[in-house]
């Protein structure tokens, strides 16, 4: 069994040894290359590993099912970069400010394609894989429509919002862990528990990443707080406050949501607090991570095969155990 | 046997009866439903079902490889429409400009994951239909990429315009036609002919439709002609002049270029002429259209069956026969 840093080490190597572009034309993958390798935490490509490796030594099989969900999450990460006019991820320059929106939308296009050639190799269950990995990939689209709508939108309830990150974010790392059962030969049965461990791993890591991005330290984090509140981004934080609130609280929310000065990231935070959004998040990770790993207890393996699977949703969570 | 017409009836049938996009998301589904019924020619799917009928009645298979090629087709003109920033589509309103560029981005990328959970449903040769898919997908990113780099070139060739054509158009037709016969149950050699008779038939296409945006009737076609040389597009006519002229007409055409008045179309139409471009062109049709045909009468069927292919070919072509 390896771990998650082995994990991440082997796949980049096998990302760097068969890195499936070509050279020519150099436009369309020179920004490919460039964008497959500034990084990220490679967790889907891992899960998928880790939930084979449940089952056994990691197959060809497996391999083909994690630089899909890698190139398929990329892609994704680029036509998002795009819509949300971001400038960097993880802090380099993205590739439509760099190559242009032209370079951008073909490079998406393009890496969706070679993660579906990865899937074409699969030499089991190919076609309830693909399945899998296609209804997924369209609940993905229809979190990120979700995500723009919300932005003018002004009535998103916790509810829509849950099932918002739920389709944007959730989905794919279940259906990474659930390919990865499957093609380890685990039961539908095992393979549904590792799908909902994912799902709700998932849930419960976007909650506290709205967290984090508010209250969190910056000294541990690299990252500056606040964020979300400058860009009045509808975290749980906010949507919580904004039902939780009473009408005074209410008209401030209201107030402070158009303003932009330097008041106005501690002013929301004191909101957040009054109204105890805060602590309904955290109560919200709690529990979304309590159903994350009951479920990873209750699928059919060993335990001692379940320890990688334990600590990389524990270091995601920042759960101390 | 059915005829081009009967096909597209048929296909259109089938498109709004089982047409794949669920309600919610309201604002992803509709302009994708939007843009898959105003229309197009439905030349790809007629020839998946034209080239499996080759072989004995139409198959669910074959149906289900025509409503992907036609999805596919569809998100790469909603993305080619955003990168060429075209307001109009089979005159209609194109998606960016109906609904905003992120409805155009997202729109696209799901139609393409529909067209995959077509061919998910493939129950014969299944990885050799994706692989053959998914090759001929990344081909046409590459044409779209090749064309837009195009643009910032002045020294393309006759010979790299061809590949470009080949990638972006052509390999798409030929897939088309090759799907439709392994799924018929094709031998991979009659399979090949057939793809090579797209292939061919797709440059001949092209070439044609460069042919006619410059000298054809506007009567006949109900399109203005001079469109491409307004815009400065490089098609065959304009590289094959600039090839062929001496210094005197290299200089001249170099200067239409730069201008933008109501004598730039008939005075690169002269230049066309009297290069030699506009006869080189006409020959290039007839080059690839008999290509096409070579290759459709050696694949081995039955003369008779292969009447609608030869047919469709013929009107595309706008040959006398």
């Amino acid at each position: 069994m390896h771990s998650f840093s082995e994990l991440v080490t082997l796949f980049e190597e096998r990302l760097n040894n068969t890195m499936p572009f070509p050279d020519r034309p150099g436009t369309l993958y020179e920004p490919c290359r460039y964008f497959m390798t500034i990084g990220g935490k490679r967790v889907r490509p891992v899960l998928s590993l880790m939930s084979n490796e449940l089952f056994g030594d990691i197959n060809e099989d497996a391999w083909h099912a994690a630089m899909a969900v890698e190139l398929f999450h990329n892609f994704t990460l680029i036509h998002d970069d795009i819509m949300d006019k971001a400038p960097l991820r993880r802090g380099k320059t993205t590739i439509h400010e760099r190559n242009g929106l032209t370079s951008g939308i073909l490079c998406g296009d393009v890496m969706a394609i070679y993660a579906y050639d990865h899937l074409a190799s699969i030499k089991t269950a190919l076609p309830q894989i693909l399945h899998l990995f296609n209804k997924t990939s369209i609940e993905v689209c229809e979190g990120q429509q979700l995500d723009m709508d919300f932005e003018n939108r002004d009535d998103v309830t916790i509810e829509e919002y849950i099932e918002m990150i739920t389709l944007k974010t959730s989905v794919l790392l279940a259906c990474s862990l659930k390919m990865g059962a499957l093609l380890g030969g685990a039961s539908e049965s095992t393979a549904a528990k590792l799908y909902e461990f994912g799902k709700n791993l998932g849930i419960a890591f976007q909650l506290h990443d709205d967290y984090l991005d508010a209250f969190g330290d910056p000294r541990k984090s690299g990252k500056q707080t606040g964020g979300d509140i400058k860009a009045n981004k509808k975290t749980y934080l906010l949507l919580k406050a904004q039902e939780n609130a009473n009408h005074l609280q209410h008209t401030a929310i209201g107030t402070l949501l158009t303003r932009d000065d330097e008041s106005k990231v501690p002013a929301m935070l004191s909101l957040f607090g009054n109204t105890g959004a805060d602590q309904a998040c955290r109560d919200a990770v709690k529990h979304y991570s309590d159903m994350a790993f009951h479920c990873l207890e209750e699928a059919a393996v060993v335990s001692v095969r379940k320890k990688p699977l334990f600590d990389l949703a524990t270091y995601l969570l920042g759960r101390e155990h």
